[in-house]
Formats: C-alpha cells, structure tokens, sequence
C-alpha cells in the first residue's frame, strides 16, 4: 500500500520510499538522514549525485559569523553561530565500464530505499541500466551506530546482472562540498563558504583521514575512513589524500553472478582544545574499534539497541495504519536526535539538516525532553547537562542585561545567544522557566539524586533568580512585564500568561529544592529570605483574565486587540510571518502557536474545568498554527476537553508534519519537536498523561478511528504499560516497585497484579472554530 | 568675556571662537558649518587641514546602500539612504614660501573664528608663522547665499606682514575626499567609500566643473568654481581639472604690506533625472549669475536677507547674555536648515554634518516648522510640500504593511523608509499625525487656502485614513495598540497617550478639511460615512488613566511597571542606549525624552490644571533627557505649572545643547530640533504661547534671570510683537488686521492701539525631582 500523495509505503516498523522524483530529494534527504545524536548523516545517495542538500554534521561543530544589524543596539549578539557541513564520508562513486552511475541517466528498473525503525539502518536497493546497456543492481545498508558514538558504515555491493563488467568504485572523504545557498526565509541556514582550512591529510592501504579545523570559531575536526573489500578477481587499488579529499579507488572485474562489496567505516570527532595528531589518533583508534566489531557486530548492536528502545518507548495504535507507522517515525527521530548527544544541545533539526542553522531552542527542553524523560531518562539527563555545562555563560548573559541569575540563550550551538532579533529572542525569556521545568521533570520522573546535586538544583536556583529580579510585586500581582511567550505573533507583552505561570512553578521549584538539599542551597548562598521572596512572589503571581468574556488573557490586554481579518487572509498568505509585517502581526489577535493552551497543558491546576473549556475555543479560533509546534498540544487539550475528533485531526497533522511537508521545509531538516509531539498528542492526549504531581496521572480517552493504543512510562524506578481501548484501560507494572497512579481523578495503587478500569465518557465538547482555512484536515 | 568652558566670546550678534583646540575641530565645524538649506559647508578651514570632519552636502542628494539584517521579516526596508559628502570646494591650500599653512605647525600669533548671525558669514582672521618663520595674516569671510540658492563664495586673502614673500594658492574642488568612518554608535552614519563616479570634468581661465554620480542611487551632481584675482605682481597660473580633482594653482611674489586677494565663487546642482551637459550648465550660469553679483553683491544681499528675517523672528532676552546669544545662534541655524531647501527635507541635522546619515524624522514637523509657521511660513510650507511630494511613497508603505492611507517615513531623504530597527521606526506612527498637526498649524496661522487645496487636506485626509484603519473600536474606547511613542525607552506600547492625542486631532483636522474643501474631499474618495466615522473615532479615543495614582499614562499599564533604577545607575551609564538593553528599557519606566509632557504642550485641552500638575511631576521623575528633544518641551511645561526657575533650567539647557554639547555629539551635525526647540522654550514656556485655537493664546511668565523678553509672531496676515517683563505685557500690531489674542485665558482684540496687560503671578508649583544625576544644570 503506498500514500499516492507522499510516495511512503505504509508499514509499522519501516518507511519505503519507491519514488525517483528528483523535486523531493531535499526532503527524502531529510527524513532518511542517520544520527546518533553525535554525527547525522543526511540521507544522500552513495554515489554523490544527484544529490540535493548534502549534509554530514557534528552535534556541536559550528562556524562564527558575524551578525549584522542595519541598527544596532546594546547587548545584541555580535557573533552567530552556523553548523558546519562537515567532511562528506557518505559518498562511494560508482563508474560502470566508465559510465557514471546516476540515477538522472539511463534507466532505473526498480529503486527503493528503507528506513527501518528495529534494524536502525536506511537501506537501498537500486536495479540501474547504464546509457551504455549496462545493467546492475546496487544494495547498500548504512548505519550511525548507537552503540560506538563514534562511527558509521556502509555496507556497499553492486552486482552486474547481464555481462562481466569492469567496475569502478570510489570512496570519498571530501570537505568543504559546495551547498546550495538558499536566501529570505528567517528559518533557512546561513550559507556558509568553504567553512574548513585543511591541517592533516594521511592516506594507506584502504584508510585515509582528513584533519580541519574552521576559519573563525577555532574547532577543529578529524573525519576518517577505511574499508572491507570483498570482491572475486583481484582489484586494482589506489588511495590518494589531498587537502580536501581523501579517495580509495577500486577498480575490478566482475563478473556476471557475482559481486564487489564494500564495507566503508568512518569515524569522526572534534574538538576546541586537541591537536591535529590527537583528533587523528582518536578517529582511527574509532576505526580500529569499528572494524573489529565489524559490519555484522555494529548491525548486531544497533538492532539490540533499538529492541532496547522500543521496549521502553513503543506506541502501538490499532486502528491507524499510517499514523502508527508516523509515531514509530517520530519516536525513531527523536531516540536519533537525543540517543547519544552527550553533554551537547539537541538540535531543532537534530542532526539531519542545517535548518535554523542548527541551533538548539526552548522546544527541547518542553517538547523533546518529556519524551526523553519516560523513555530514555539518560538521554533526557544528558540534554539537562548540557544546559548546566552553559550555566557561566548564561550567568554572563544575565549579569550583561543587568539581571540575575542565568538568562539562556533563545537559540544557541554554545551557550551564547546567537539571535539577531532581540523581541522573539532576549524577550523570550520562558525559556528559563521551560529549561527550569524539564529539570524539575526529570527530577520528579526519575529521582536522581546525583543530578539534582550537580546541576538540577543549580538550574532552578538560577533561574529563579531571574525571575525574582524580572517581575516586581505590584498592587495587582507578581508582574513579569515586556516579555515574549511561545506565541511569536506577539512580543513584548506584559504578564505573558505562559511565561507567568511557568515562572510560578520555576521559583517554587526552586525553593523545593533548596529545602531539599540545603547544602546545595548553601553553596550557592541562597538565603532563607531569598527563599521566602520567591514563594512569595509565585504566590503573588499575577494570572490576566478578561472577567467581561470570562477568559484568561494570553497576555495583559490581549482580548482587546483587534482581531486578525482571517476572513481576507487567502491560504496563499500562510505562513503569515513571511507576508505581514510583525508590526501588525503584535497589534492584533492572532496566534501562531499554543501559547496559553500550552500553559494549560503544562499548568493544568492553574484552570478549572470550565476555563479551560471557555479558554480553548476563544484561542483555538485564533491560532493559525504557522509553528509546527502548535498542533500536538492542541491536540492535548482538545482532548482533555471532549473533542477527541478535533484532538486526533491535530494529532494527525502533528504525526505526518514531516512526512507530508505540511511546512514546506522539511528539506532543511525535520522537526524534532514535533515529531516529539507525536508521543505528546497520544501520551498526553488520548492517554491523558499529566506529570505535575508526586504520581503519574492518566485520563485515557480513546478518539474514535482508534481501537487500540498501548504505550509505556517510566517513573521512578517502575515502568508501566498502559493499555487503552474505548471503554477501559489497563495499567500494568512492566517493572519495579508498585505506585501509586491517578485514573480520570482517582486514586489507585498499580501493583503487579496490574489495573483495569472503565474510561468515563468525554464530557460532551464546546463548539469550537478556527480561523478560515486553518481548520486541521479531517481524519475521521 | 569669554565662557571658559567651550571658548566662545558672549556677543549678542555673533559667535567668536579664538581656540585652537583641535579636539574641538570636529564639534566647531559643525558649529560654524554655513547653509542654505541647498547647499551645506561644514566649517572647516580653507586650507584643508587639520580637519576632523569635512563635509559638504547637497539636500536631497544621497546614496543607496543595503540593510543588513541578522534575522530579516516582511516589510523590512531593503535599502537605506545616506547623505553623501558631494566635491569640497571650499578648500584654498596656501603655501608661504613652500610651506603649506597649516596650524599644527609653526607658530599661530593670533585667530578666530566669527559666525556673524547678521551678516550670514563666516569670518575668520589668523596670524601665522611658518616653521622657517615666515609671518602672514590670513584673513576670509565666506557664506552660503541665502538668496543665490545655487551659490556659496569665500574671500580669502593673504597678507605677508614682515617680509616679500612668495605666496602658492591651491584652490581645489576635491571629490571622494577621505572621511574618517566612525561605528558602533546608531545615531552616526553608515560609511560609504568613494561614493562619486566622475563624469565630466573641464576646466579653462579660472574656472573649472567637475560632474559626478552616485554609484547605487542613481543621482548626478555638478560643482563648478571661478575665482576674482586681486595681487600686485603678476601671478603665475594654472588650471587643471582630473576625475575627481579640479585646481586653480596661483603663484605670486607679494610684497609685505600687499597682499594676495581670491574671491572663490562656487555653484552646485544635483539632479536625478538631468544629464551631465545639462548640470555643467546649470553650474557655469549659477557662476556667471554669482560673478555678476559679485563679492560685495553678495554680502549685500546675505545681509539685507538677515536683516528681513531678525525683524520677522528674533528674540530678545535682557538679563541672560549667553542666553540670548545662544537663541540667535539657534534662530540662525534653524533659518540655515530650513531657508532654501525649497521642497526637499529639513534634516535631523540641516546640512551641518552627517548625523543620523542625513535623515529627516519627525521632530522636523513637531519642532523645527512651528518656529518657521511664525517666523518664515513660505519655509514651513516647501517642507510640507516635501511631505506631500512623498505621498505616493507613504501610500505605498501603508498598501504593503496593510493599512489604508499614508504611513510616512520613520526616518528618509527621499521619502522611502530608511530605518532598519521598525519597533521605533515602522511602529512609531505618531510621525503621520505629526506631519498632520503641522499642516493643520500651517493651515491655521496662514490660510493659505492654495496649500491646503493642492496638500494640506490630502495630508490630513490620508493620514486619518491610516489611523482609522490602524485603531478599532472596543468597549473601552477607539485603541491604537502596539505603537511607538515618542519616548525611545517604550516601545510596540497599547494606546500610547501621546499618540493617541495626536491621532483624534488628526481626525479632526481631516473631518474639518473635507467641510472645507468639498470639492478636495470629492477628488479624494472621502464619502460622507467615512468623515464620519472619523468623528466618532476621535469623540471615542482612548486616553489612559490611573484613577489609583490620578495620573496620565504615557501608554495603558505604564504606571504599573518597575521604576528604573535611577539610584544605580551612575551618570557614565547615559545615554542608556549605549549601556542597558532595549529590553530593560521598554519594560521598566524611564522615559528617554518628553511624550506625554508633549502632549500636554501639544494638545493643552486634553488636560485640566491639576491633572498637568500631577503628570509633570509624575514624569518629570522618570526622564531622563537621553534625546535633545526632550528638555525644551519640559521647559514650557515646567513654565506652565508655575516652576519657572526649573523652566529656565530646561530652557538653557536646550539652548546648549551645541554649543556646549551637551550631548557629545554636536561632531556629526547640530541638533537643528533642539535649536528650534530654543524658540519653542521662550515663546511656547515663558511666552505661554499655544496655536490650537482659532486665534493665538498667550500667558507670558518671566523666569527670574529674565528682565525682559520680546519675540514676534505672524499670524494670518497679522504681525505681532510681544514684549514681556516680569509684571506686564505689551503686545504691538506690527502688521495687518487687528486679531483677537487670548492673555492669560482672556480674550482682548489687539489693534494698532496695541494692548498693555499685567500678568498674573504664576500658580505656587509642585515639587518637581528628576531621576538621580539627571536634574538640568541649574542656571539661577
């Protein structure tokens, strides 16, 4: 069964691409790309071309650009960051009897590539008839292994199916690969030229390496490579090493029936601080390693790693064949965002493309991390870490803007604020209450004591600290004034109600656990009456409401903006930040994305019943969803409030973001946190998930198309499987200790003898619109 | 009697410099910079060097160049304008027996410097030795000819005074002449490099034409010199003329008590759209026009212009030497600035220095055109026209940014939007009613009823066309939310009150236009329905108040923001701009410059007694004068409630504001607003002089310092001559009908009686502070 409109076979555990269309090679780049996390290869063809976006990246390894300001103005970042396309090692030429194998030239007989979820491998399989008459098959398998941070493979065999043919192959290192530039989208990457100086070159037998660091940001990086050849009659052989190009070369007979195969390891790492002979020791001592596991062994540990994952992290959907194969897409690119970053930022884009230019924002910590949190803690930790190594630049950025505490970067490769507009940016300040949050989420989901001693209370600490020395008490309230929240169609604004509630949380966070761990408290000379103020000021915190419409404001004074004229804004003018100034775009009524019914999600207590029922359609009908982090927590929400045919149209569109383009960029790279937002949508959603109290809370409701949906948690020691049908749920304790869990609001002890119990009905849901043209499609 | 601080001689008529200084160089040229309002002449010396700024500039005549943009958005300007500085023709080298004159070398005897404010020139007198000893008297005048528009002349002659000597003149027009960049500061100007392309050059006799372009805007320019000779012996000559160089070299041997007399005429065009034959032209006849005048022509016509403009605009302060000097200084430069510019902008800056990049803003209509509706309406009436000879421009920003009518420029030379920081440029909209409020006054004090059917109601039309489509409707009022107000420190602010103010008159003004030209307001499209909804717009405008505090809010929830730390904040850390981030400044209250004070000056009526009080006091504590626009507005406003010796603080501070530089930057080009706003301090605050009624209002209070003051106003065909002392004052008909005239809120009829009125003692003020280090100097 193939998806006519988007060419993917449907099928639980892998994704089948059959197409040949030249004008979606960016975006199949994009969604076959390899990533551990560490290094991310896009999903380019081994033999070069036709290639659309070539990308091989280094979570971390980044050029310096000058940011330039037609006005500039005190405090604004003068130095951005880019991440570099690092040296190419994916490429293995392919010349049958001299022709160049590409598939613009001769005929394609068949042509398929595979993403499998379980193996971890994008393989391909590829029956090609040069111009000439001369016929092969090509198979390859390629993986990022998981397991050995370091290294990649590809597994490479070509067959010549009609003669005995001579065939050529050519295996690359090359860096500094010309990309195209692409210009006037704020959300593209900056084009950078030739980001690499040459330093070492080495080259024997069937290994070379490559040594570069960048022209400005002072990294250096070492790319390495070497091979098994497995091939019948005894095949001419040279390596050569040029300063950006390292090439073994393999010429052989084949014969007809049988086959050259190649097995290509690469190893790649970086660094600020090592040498050129350190950086090159350290990638052929990943080679050694990597040969001596060999093809099978990383196939073998790759394909155990993942059994690993989906055990802890599956979402099963009966009922949705698409969407289910949607979810394991997304699960598999969030696990290769996060598997293995280590201490370092997950990316937008994770590792698989250069969109955003590679900078990491505010929806880790609130999109991705969550999912981390249930499913792989470590990776979650690690994440947290990362945000902890970036705590004295953080300092620094605060101390610089006259405030206390830490101020996070809105968007950053190194800690440094790399934005050049302040409103969406500097402004945005909840991004140290969402990093604050995922902090304390993981502390609560996992109780680790080592990290809440570390780093866990020294984020919450500093980020309180911010926020006491932002907002000032007031005769109405806490007030935290002239901030951005989540929704980018406003800025500026006064008690941003997201920002204000997140902060709430953040300073009692703090304080919890500065009782917790008072001599934490005391190194960093926190006082009782620092304490005192923040509890204080979160029990001050003002909450805008509109007491005429009887809806909370998104910010003070939003309800009497003008609306936007929706009904004159043709589909053609979406997104409408690229077609309507931000000028209009503030003044007015609209919302690019969840913004306070994010806050309802994250904050639920903050809203009874009924406000949040009153709160979703007045903001639902406003909210164009031009943020592809929009429509999973809509989805959420619509189903906590009955809609659950509303909630799985978002859901919908949340699972297919990238695998339907609906943003038109997937070609930069995909949408990491909307494709977390896919768990978010049935974990949140249609399970009801709520973390905010001491026990897990569920509210399982099952929208309609689905007769089935399973998934799983992690908390605390425990781990817990949930099933979920249209009238009941079971809850079953997969491991550890019984707990204590909330079904639709009451309490149950889950022991091992396991829980099944009665879904309510939905309550009966409000009318709700959206803006014209901006209703979710329909999948019901 | 010299002021020891900043060197110049207190004269009534005239600014004497006899410094030598050379940190001073860049400030004084900008100081004794001569012009027109067509052609500008930074004060450098003749000889060339030492120089710090050079600067020649033709109004109107720019170059392109790109905005850059770290992160770009719809609606963002994609090209700037800076003012170019065109071929210097004011440079006459001199060489005294080889060695070039130049002041950092040999021995300087005697010099000064005089701007003679009824003479319109600049004269200067230095005696020099040279290095090897060699002692001349060099002594010029020069001047920009306020009635030959085209025409600027130096006469320069040099006098050996102990020995014969042979004496070298160089009289150059110098292109593309290097000018020192200088950065980091967003009020200079972008560098451009070698920004003319040479054309045509010729040159024969004494005479000689250089015509360049630009490279990226497309403007073509013409400088053409002649030269009157007068020297005993016979000269050697020669004329040379290069790409960017023409030169009259002229050698003579000049026995002591002779001396070596040239009298340089210079002629300048500019023109988009004529060709280099037509522009030669154009200056050889401007020449040949100047020539046949002759030197002493000239001067005649300079001074008997002067004369006409004292007896229509001069202030007379008895009791205040520098003071008074320090007016006639800012009467003089706002004539230069505004005299000839004939349709084409009045600059931040005149034509006094490259600052601000040569732009216009809107403190050219709220400032500087009052002074020239009472003094020299024909002046106010070419900048309004420049205005309206935009309007295409400003239609098409408003289309493209999606409102209806006009929306003009933030900042421009040729009526493009040439700002690249749109939160206080696109959204501070308050310019469009400020171009209003200044035809209505033009409208108002001349009738000039050929204005205001060929511009004044197209103004006033579409700029009420904007803010009818800018503001809505709520239950609270006709809101205008998301602007910029005058205030800098605020920002993308709801219902900015200033705004607003301005904004009802507008409607006002175009509803009262379209009754008074229905035939104007046929050939418009304005229907009865739309004046009428302008009606209801402004009857229902929003003004914010906190009943809690009894104050104004300068925009809705202002008052509830933190206070700016004034106690930490050391004076080194002004202007803020330089030292604290936007960020903190748009949230917090600290007020950059007069808003809501201005509207209280502006818009009286909107305010009774005691609520002005109240605001003054509130927000006199919050400003911190970071713009030279801000103190002559709280000098009327302080002389409104009563506090007259705070009033005169503010007053003299304005008055500085060049002369002692108050703002560091006096290098870049006078602050032309703040000069005018000297006017608006003595007629606006001790004169009480306010222009919204159908007749003048008048309630003159004298400052201590003061005995007496005198200033004159046309009104209609009417002149009026005030004359205040501290108990009474006299107002004569100088000219015209008799008018009524409001003294002190009665209404009198003043004829050729004239009328004699005892002025009551000023209401007891409130107490009034300012931010911590930010009080004016006290001058009591």
């Amino acid at each position: 069964m193939v998806n006519e409109d988007k060419g993917f076979a449907i099928d639980p555990w892998q994704l089948r691409w059959a197409g040949l269309d030249l004008d979606a090679l960016r975006r199949t780049e994009s969604i076959f790309a390899l990533s551990n996390g560490h290094i991310g290869l896009r999903g380019t063809f081994e033999e070069g071309e036709p290639v659309a976006l070539p990308g091989t990246y280094l979570n971390g390894f980044y050029e310096s650009r000058v940011l330039p300001y037609a006005e500039t103005g005190f405090g604004y970042p003068q130095h951005g960051q880019t991440v570099v396309n690092v040296t190419d090692g994916k490429i293995i030429r392919l010349l049958v009897e001299d022709e160049p194998m590409d598939l613009r030239y001769g005929h394609t007989e068949s042509h398929e590539r595979v993403l499998d979820f379980r193996s971890g491998t994008l393989r391909r399989d590829t029956v090609w008839t040069s111009p000439t008459g001369r016929r092969v098959r090509i198979r390859s398998e390629r993986l990022v292994s998981f397991t050995e941070r370091a290294v990649a493979a590809i597994h490479y065999r070509v067959e010549p199916l009609d003669d005995d043919l001579e065939i050529v192959v050519q295996s690359d290192l090359l860096a500094n690969e010309p990309i195209p530039a692409v210009e006037g989208d704020p959300r593209r990457a900056a084009g950078l030229d030739r980001p690499l100086v040459a330093e070492h070159r080495s080259a024997s037998d069937l290994a070379a390496v490559l040594v570069h660091h960048t022209q400005r940001s002072g990294l250096r990086m070492a790319a390495g490579m070497n091979h098994e050849l497995e091939v019948g009659n005894h095949p001419r052989l040279v390596v050569q090493a040029e300063d950006d190009l390292a090439r073994v070369t393999i010429a052989a007979d084949v014969a007809r029936g049988d086959s050259l195969c190649l097995t290509k390891f690469l190893a790649y790492g970086w660094s600020a601080r090592r040498s050129a002979p350190a950086l090159r020791a350290q990638v052929e001592a990943a080679l050694a390693a990597g040969m001596e596991i060999g093809w099978a062994g990383l196939l073998q540990r790759q394909r155990d790693y993942l059994d690993d994952f989906w055990t802890q992290a599956d979402i099963e959907l009966d009922g949705d064949a698409e969407l289910q194969q949607a979810v394991r897409f997304a699960l598999f690119h969030v696990l290769q965002a996060g598997a293995r970053g280590e201490a370092r930022a997950i990316p937008a884009k994770g590792l698989t493309g250069p969109g955003y230019d590679g900078h990491a924002f505010w929806d880790t910590e609130t999109y991705v991390l969550p999912v981390l949190t249930y499913t792989m803690p470590m990776a979650a930790r690690d994440a947290l870490r990362w945000r902890h190594a970036t705590l004295d630049r953080a300092r620094a950025r605060a101390d610089e803007l006259g405030r206390e505490g830490a101020m996070f970067p809105w968007r950053s490769i190194n800690g440094e604020e790399a934005s050049g507009y302040w409103p969406t940016a500097t402004a945005a300040v909840h991004i140290n209450a969402d990093i604050a949050d995922a902090a304390a989420r993981y502390l609560r989901a996992t109780g680790d004591e080592e990290f809440d001693i570390d780093c866990g209370t020294e984020l919450l600490v500093e980020t309180a600290r911010l926020w006491a020395s932002l907002g000032h008490l007031e005769s109405d309230g806490f007030r935290i004034d002239g901030v951005t929240g989540p929704d980018e169609y406003s800025a500026l604004a006064d008690n941003n109600l997201y920002t204000n509630l997140m902060a709430q949380r953040n300073l009692r966070e703090a304080a919890a656990a500065c009782t917790r761990h008072p001599e934490v408290a005391a190194r960093l000379e926190v006082k009782d009456d620092e304490i005192a103020r923040w509890r204080e000021y979160a029990d001050a915190m003002l909450v805008p409401y509109n007491a005429e419409l009887r809806v909370h404001e998104q910010s003070e004074g939003f309800t009497r903006y003008a609306c936007w004229d929706f009904d004159n804004t043709p589909e053609s003018k979406y997104p409408l930040l690229l077609h309507y100034p931000y000028f209009d775009l503030y003044r007015l009524q609209v919302v690019k994305q969840a913004d306070l019914v994010l806050a309802m999600y994250l904050c639920p207590d903050a809203f009874d019943v009924d406000a949040k029922r009153r709160d979703f359609v007045y903001y639902d009908a406003l909210t164009v969803r031009d943020s592809s982090l929009s429509s999973c927590v809509q989805a959420v929400l619509a189903a906590e409030i009955g809609d659950l045919d509303l909630a799985y149209d978002y859901f919908a569109e949340a699972a297919l973001t990238d695998l339907h383009d609906l943003y038109g960029n997937a070609d930069g790279g995909l949408h990491i946190a909307a494709l977390a937002g896919t768990w978010l949508g049935c974990v949140g959603g249609f399970g009801g998930f709520r973390d905010h109290d001491q026990h897990p809370v569920f509210a399982p409701r099952l929208p309609r198309p689905l007769r089935r949906m399973g998934f799983r948690i992690r908390w605390r020691g425990s781990r817990i499987g949930v099933e979920v049908t249209e009238s009941e749920t079971s809850y079953r304790l997969l491991a550890g200790d019984p707990l204590p869990v909330s079904h639709h609001g009451t309490m149950h002890k889950l022991t091992e003898a396991g829980l099944t119990l009665r879904n309510p009905p939905p309550p009966t849901p409000p009318a709700v619109t959206q803006p014209r043209g901006r209703a979710p499609r329909p999948r019901r």
